[in-house]
């Protein structure tokens, strides 16, 4: 279920045929979702409500073929592991691993080793972008259950088709708005005049205070409120939220960046405040311009050619990533069921048919 | 009249007993208005639409006693000078000046003579901070009409009572979403649980594209569009907004910086994408340091005593400036009355009853 | 008279055939210099030593055609106008302007006269790079002497041969380590195994502290002490340093803010320190990627090619810009002879024998 | 054996007793050695020279009583995790962990367990700064083989006494200049007119290219070729540098960030160049604000009191940082003895007598 099933539409461009982050043609994605046992939290041994989720930018080593990407940080309350590479060179090096926060190390050493694995070099190294949300509502998160073999069993599931979404992979235990939340994602294509590209998001929405809950500009979180639903979240702790934003379009690293601050503002459209106890982070990368070489194999040029989008078409891009966050955030919210983690904790559902009831109210479904 | 004397109140903060930047203590606001002539443009002749505004950030010379600043950028295609000085000393040594694009400079001279002027001291400089946004849809912006002495008029003009919105000072000639705009303003009250501190933002603005405008989440700009009235800026030029955040709260200059960002989010939630065309700074300072000597006057102490928010309470003024953004855009709006400029081109006032018979119909109000 | 006559060589890369910034093709710099009384100090009369250094980045109007940059700041007491755009967009599109601290206002603004007085469109607009450094030790800098017409005058001596420098310009009143300085040119030409690319630095030197010049690794400043030779500037203040890098390779914006930050490497090697009361502002464009248009002019493709240089290969540039940054620093004090300024105070030329004589000391020159 | 044992003094600011980061007080430093088996290179097997070191920034837990801090990155080949919220929030939260590029993970969760094992509370999240740099030359880097005990052993280790250098720790496989190094540090004091505080830093040296290599100005690295003495890493291969500057001076977060990148300029006086596979991360702290609680314990007050250094005596710490880092990379040259690692593979130490006199032939030594 998401939001289009329930008839709501986010802004004015078109979906990919999947609306999802894997209509960017190579782009690959696979969960690893850990849940087990329940009742009182035992530090190490649960309950465990986590998991992982890599993002693969297209299906291919990025270590040997590099993309161009940016990135943007609308709150720091959190960790993306590779970031000052990303910012320097320009260049995403590696898969994108998402997880809980006290397992960023694992998934990051994780994903050195699989890209060791695959080059039987020696003078290899590697980066890897890693980020997170605190799932420690419902997860023992202090437990570090995440190991390597989820890591490579991601890996292992990752796929173009269609991303599954709320309550799996890095989204098992996360929450929204005092809902139940996970994995989102949308896409948005921008029309020929453009460039006729494609701009995907996946996002771990971790983040929101009920009462700034807005679905395409209706105030939901103070209509539904928690006394009609309570969230189990402190009032004022508002998680984080991760955001990748995947687009084929021939962007410079310059250019991604700017694409990544935009998913804040789709962030901002649906509610979220960058607060101070949330890590708003937004990772952009283009694949529209390949054959980028990160180290030298003796056959590499001294320069080689590239595409860079006109700027004078970059704002399109711009909109299709916010209207695109929007909606990948408010898709983890549809998709996702009631969760109940470690002491019995719940995090509910966002119900659906409320929902619809309030946006008819606010004037929206004609 | 502003966006409250319609019934339409944005966000759920109390704003303090001006709703405006200057509910602030100490800070002052002055403009100096410049309108001259109409019919065909001659460059250099006129017509003449545009101004500068000053914002004083407390009524004695910041290059003696400077306050913490920061600052950010949503998209760069605009200017602010000061900004290197500020962002490495977390200081703001200087009166903010808004004016037109073109005028940027001689604004920042004549904010250095005035400073100048103040102290008689050989070894003196000054970095002032001036920003734009171009009015050349309606102004001669290409004939750089504005001079010291309107800089002078301004400050002389400077106040802490309420301040003019609409067609004033910077804002003269700019529009926004294709409607008449100009400066607004707006202010919240946190509570005293959170410090009790003000926030308060004026904004110059000259951005957006109809269709995505949003009035406290209502989609404005589709419902009232360029067929219904014209905009005669092009429908993807989007113009540019400065934003400056003031509060008494007692913010390191990293704290600053992070409400600053949120100014960006307000722009979000109002219909703002960060197009390429806009240069989209915002400025915060806070007066809740004083003291902070910029320079050793032989007197100086080695260090000295300061006050620092507890981040635990930041996100709270956060909030407080998406709010005031927000509805200081609007307000900018509302106050505004059509105005012809150059070449008859006229930006028309955004209609006061259509607008609130539309938020009827979207659910508002009741 | 430059360092290489007097046999001293900064590092062991070769220079290009004029050893200065014009080296690289279609690099055009043009001073105006502004000599004028002597005596006593009159804030507004004089007694003036000031002046206008512009870099056309090619002989053609960048606005029209800009050019890929990007910069960086080593330590921010000062200005460098257009820094905004220059690094959310990549693109430098105007030519640079140098001068004194308290007259980057009317340059900005003569250099946006310049830029539309060439394009006869109305929807123009200009956001020039201007950085300065204070010569107020010599100058009457409070009477803010530069006037449009010296800007123009600049832009018209402007010539893509050998560089006047020392006490040229906006180098005309600026003093380093105690000596007189100015503007000081170097340019190193990188190997064809790494692109046979050239880097040209051009500097306003007026920073440093006499007791920390190093010539070479040699502690000339702790030789040449203000006891044998006064510097009438005070001990610990150190003005600032721009420094404008040019290459021909063909680098992205974020390789342009990589090759800037490199210069301060080169100011450190010299003994600079990034000190507080310093503006220390470097930026480097690259002008091997042309037809970059800044506006749709109706035909502007989508996308366009663009060559990038490969990343294995950058850090030759890097140290082409530090060598040639020392000795442009190097250059601009070896220049500039004795200059009394207002009030008699005089900045003492850097003896050329005592130099020779303690380099030789120190085991230089075999 | 050390560089002033040698006779060889870095600049004029006087050390600290130790002349060691443990001069400032309350910073504690351990260390945790990996050296086993040699001879051919079995990836997972060995042969292992490899470590940790940590940075305790005050003798109790970071994550109850934050230190504010800033970091620089000189060029971002290579991690340094948790910047984004040092960045943002201008706290360090964590002890600093220092590991090869490939163990980075395992470091930062296992600060993680460490922060979460000292404090029983459900609620915490922990966000570790670990840096790396790369010493697969000498270690079975692919192999992984840094385990959370390892960092336990080095958290135990850590004490406020003399440092030990050269190839221990994070030292232990690490490189310079394609002699072997390590870890090393130094201190630098300034004068009571300034506030009488300490600088100290510590670094992990694995970077530079032999031919660039400078000691107190003298072109060692010209003087002792590889022909002399063979370095057997690539000549264009410049491996990394992390630097941890602390100082007892009551730093704003700005003001670290400011110092930080000064250790860049104490690597640019050695001879570095912040080539492109170079991870050149610098972190600064300052222990001379305290009580800056991270998260409210229901008793925090809504602000708090803190000092500020005036930044009219920050230069002089500026200096201190440079000094400080350009003797601490000699160190942990001088310090090091010759190592085999893997494959049989040797750096050499940097040659105790020929350094001596090469230096004197360039007038050192009176």
């Amino acid at each position: 279920m998401r939001a289009r099933d329930l008839g709501i539409i986010i802004g004015t461009l078109k979906p990919g045929p999947l609306n999802a982050i894997t209509d960017v043609r190579g782009v690959l994605v696979g969960h690893a979702t850990l849940i087990e046992g329940e009742g009182p939290l035992v530090v190490g041994k649960g309950p465990i409500r986590t998991g992982v989720t890599v993002i693969l930018p297209h299906d291919w080593d990025p270590g040997r073929e590099p993309l161009f990407a940016g990135s943007h940080t609308l709150n720091g309350n959190g960790e993306m592991t590779g970031l000052e590479w990303v910012g320097d060179s320009g260049l995403l090096t590696t898969p994108i691993g998402l997880t809980n926060t006290h397992s960023v190390g694992v998934v990051r050493d994780a994903l050195v080793a699989a890209s060791v694995a695959g080059r039987n070099e020696v003078g290899l190294w590697s980066l890897p972008v890693v980020a997170e949300t605190w799932d420690g509502y419902l997860n023992d998160v202090n437990g570090q259950h995440v190991r390597a073999e989820h890591v490579f069993e991601a890996l292992a599931a990752a796929s173009g088709g269609p991303v599954a979404e709320g309550s799996v992979g890095a989204g098992t235990g996360t929450k929204a708005f005092g809902f139940k939340a996970g994995i989102g994602t949308a896409s948005r294509h921008v029309g020929k005049e453009h460039g006729g590209h494609t701009v995907g998001v996946l996002v771990q929405a971790n983040h929101g205070r009920r009462e700034r809950l807005m679905v395409d500009g209706v105030p939901i979180g103070r209509e539904i409120t928690r006394d009609e639903i309570a969230g189990p979240d402190l009032p004022d702790d508002t998680g984080s939220i991760i955001a990748v934003v995947a687009t084929d379009a021939p962007l410079l690293p310059q250019q991604c960046r700017r694409l990544a601050e935009r998913a804040g503002l789709g962030v901002a459209r649906g509610g979220g405040g960058g607060e101070n106890d949330s890590g708003d982070f937004f990772l952009a990368f283009a694949t529209g311009n390949r054959s980028l070489r990160a180290e030298d194999d003796g056959q590499a040029p001294i320069s080689f050619p590239l595409q860079m989008l006109n700027d004078d078409h970059i704002s399109e891009l711009f909109w299709a990533a916010i209207e695109a966050t929007e909606e990948a955030v408010l898709n983890s919210m549809i998709a996702a069921e009631t969760m109940v983690g470690r002491d019995g904790i719940a995090f509910h559902a966002l119900p659906h048919e409320r929902l619809v009831e309030v946006m008819r109210r606010y004037g929206r479904f004609g």
